[in-house]
């Protein structure tokens, strides 16, 4: 059989390969982005999926519009509003979690040879979607206030084949890095001078330790350009798989349409079953107390970190997310320590599948938000001598 | 903005725009593909959504695996061998509806400039699915026994760049034809030669009016070529988007790659719903009941359309599926047939969006499934009424 070009080239996901091997369960695993399932409602659940199916159960389970749930996407708006993003239901698509919005923004705006702009390094879930479009990368690197803006400035002058610009500027994935307010203003400005498409994935920016949340692009944007994506996959549950999207009218009614073929909808039931949550309990009560519970975990790793690392790792102090990004010596490999802290039933992500185009073989990503105190501090000690023994 | 080539030019579903107008309770709407809403196991899905929160609550609403519940994948695997495709679990992933594995299709196989064979007409949503990739269609026209082979060989020995052959051998959708034996085995035959790739896309196979099944292309397939698609929107509850897709493993890793970078995976507890209903139930016993009413419906209209309608109206008589397709003198457009009987508050699909390249103008499909027998009597006769209109 011969395939498409893009899919010839495409690679199965080394996350999900690692993945697998930490199914083991002696593993103490800093590798997924997963919530941790003891925080989900499941007793909630029962109730409301009782309710569904008593009051609209045909409903629920019949072919429904493409759109999505049309209470849900009320009160997405709402949130969004109030969050100081103002829009309205017809800006908003559901879909089946954001990582479907990362593949119809490939869809929409990418063909063979374009060029698509991210941070360095950026989500390896949005590079693996994007490449199946079989655009170029260009890589964008990203200092303690987030994307340098000379450097893009440059790029979108000198580069006429841009077709959009992806970045995730809260805690980011894998860094745990967010964009500080003055440099989200001033890359609005520049893509209001360009008139850029920006992909803003925003789905940690509710996963937020600090008191003050800094305004996403979204709520700067005053033009149309930002499609912003967000999930209940981190704040709720992700087996459910619904995210949505938000975007200008014209530009969401191409997403309709690429939606339309590609699953017709998301499934109505996990639609129906979020609505009547956000109906019948507070959710951002719920979020804080997994927000309470991720920040412990963050502040043990910090202290684990500093404790056993070698001392010339640098690494994040993350004020959100699920994220704290290692650097460590050029002369070590983070692949080869996997392998070696995989002897120790340690696992982590290695750096590399974070860089679309660069060859940087010294950052991993560790994971917080499934792992207790007590496995944080036995596998960060372990963790901390493999990196030891590696620098010998 | 600018979009992508396929995007620019791809076009919002006219059936869904159709579907928009038939949600008025007054309107008879013999438009959708959609099963009656009555046959849907509401009580059971409360009774086994209880059981599977309680005892795996937490597994199905965390992030799972691609390639889908390996239980569910198990009994499909057998549910298949039994009825002739031998098959494992190891071939199997599950998909958010069967809609979706032909939009993995498309990505896999196509290259913009690709040519993809189709029946003359096809499904309007595999057509639209494929034309994301900017392929060339050739329409294969089909008797009473299935796809002209003398016209689909000519074809493969005369064009280079054909990727795949999209096909649905069982009470096709459109048309409710079906295959004959005899053509399927000569298909196959052609297809072992050309060592070509087949989607045979088998949603209405179990709704079936016939005490024999015919074998299905997978069946027959010896090697390898035969990529099935299967799903459970007809025979149990579209709105839980879970389909699945049969492939020679080397052929299904690529799918799951697709999938990895679309949607991760297919709600878990959806899966999880349909497999605890096969455990409990009797689905074969659930899909029964609904053949025999949709047979009635059947018998309705057709016996409807040979009294209400013009004598030179020619039509299909399937023996299971949701449609039956009607053709039309050709001096009729079925749009402005379609017009007319909206006025009468009655609804179908002209046919024109079901041929990628032809310009037929005189058909149309009509569901039988999601009507009664009153409304069919009523509706039939008010459409008769306006085609003889429309011939005076």
């Amino acid at each position: 059989m011969r395939f498409s070009k893009a899919i010839e080239e495409l690679k199965p996901s080394d996350i999900r390969e690692i993945l697998k091997l930490t199914e083991n369960p002696e593993v103490i695993s800093f590798a997924g982005g997963v919530p941790d399932p003891n925080f989900f409602p499941v007793e909630e659940m029962k109730e409301i999926t009782q309710i569904i199916l008593k009051d609209q159960g045909e409903k629920v389970l019949q072919y429904n519009t493409t759109d999505g749930l049309i209470s849900l996407r009320d009160k997405i708006a709402a949130r969004m509003s109030t969050a100081g993003m103002l829009t309205t239901v017809d800006n908003i698509m559901i879909i089946s979690g954001s990582q479907q919005g990362l593949d119809f923004s490939g869809k929409l705006f990418l063909d063979p040879g374009d060029m698509v702009v991210c941070e360095s390094p950026s989500y390896a879930g949005a590079i693996s979607a994007f490449r199946a479009n079989q655009p170029e990368f260009i890589e964008i690197s990203t200092d303690e206030e987030g994307m340098d803006l000379s450097q893009l400035k440059a790029v979108l002058e000198s580069q006429q084949n841009i077709k959009m610009i992806y970045v995730i500027p809260n805690f980011q994935n894998p860094t745990g890095k967010s964009w500080s307010l003055q440099r989200r203003r001033e890359f609005m400005e520049l893509i209001r001078r360009h008139k850029m498409p920006v992909i803003e994935d925003d789905p940690y920016g509710e996963i937020c330790f600090d008191s003050e949340k800094i305004p996403t692009l979204k709520s700067l944007d005053t033009d149309g350009f930002v499609i912003y994506l967000g999930t209940f996959s981190k704040t709720f549950c992700p087996g459910l798989r619904v995210g949505w999207l938000d975007a200008a009218k014209p530009v969401l009614q191409k997403y309709n349409i690429i939606k339309q073929s590609s699953d017709i909808h998301t499934n109505s039931l996990a639609q129906a079953e979020i609505d009547k949550y956000l109906d019948l309990y507070d959710f951002d009560e719920h979020i804080s107390i997994i927000n309470q519970a991720y920040r412990s975990r963050r502040d043990k790793m910090l202290e684990a970190i500093k404790k056993h690392f070698p001392g010339n790792c640098r690494h994040t102090c993350p004020n959100g997310g699920l994220f704290i990004w290692v650097d460590i010596s050029e002369k070590i490999n983070s692949r080869s320590v996997l392998v070696k802290a995989l002897q120790q039933n340690v696992a982590f992500i290695p750096g590399e599948s974070f860089y679309p185009v660069s060859n940087i073989c010294n950052t991993f990503r560790l994971n917080f938000s499934n792992v207790n105190e007590l496995e944080i501090e036995i596998g960060i000690e372990r963790l901390g001598r493999v990196l030891k023994d590696e620098l010998d």
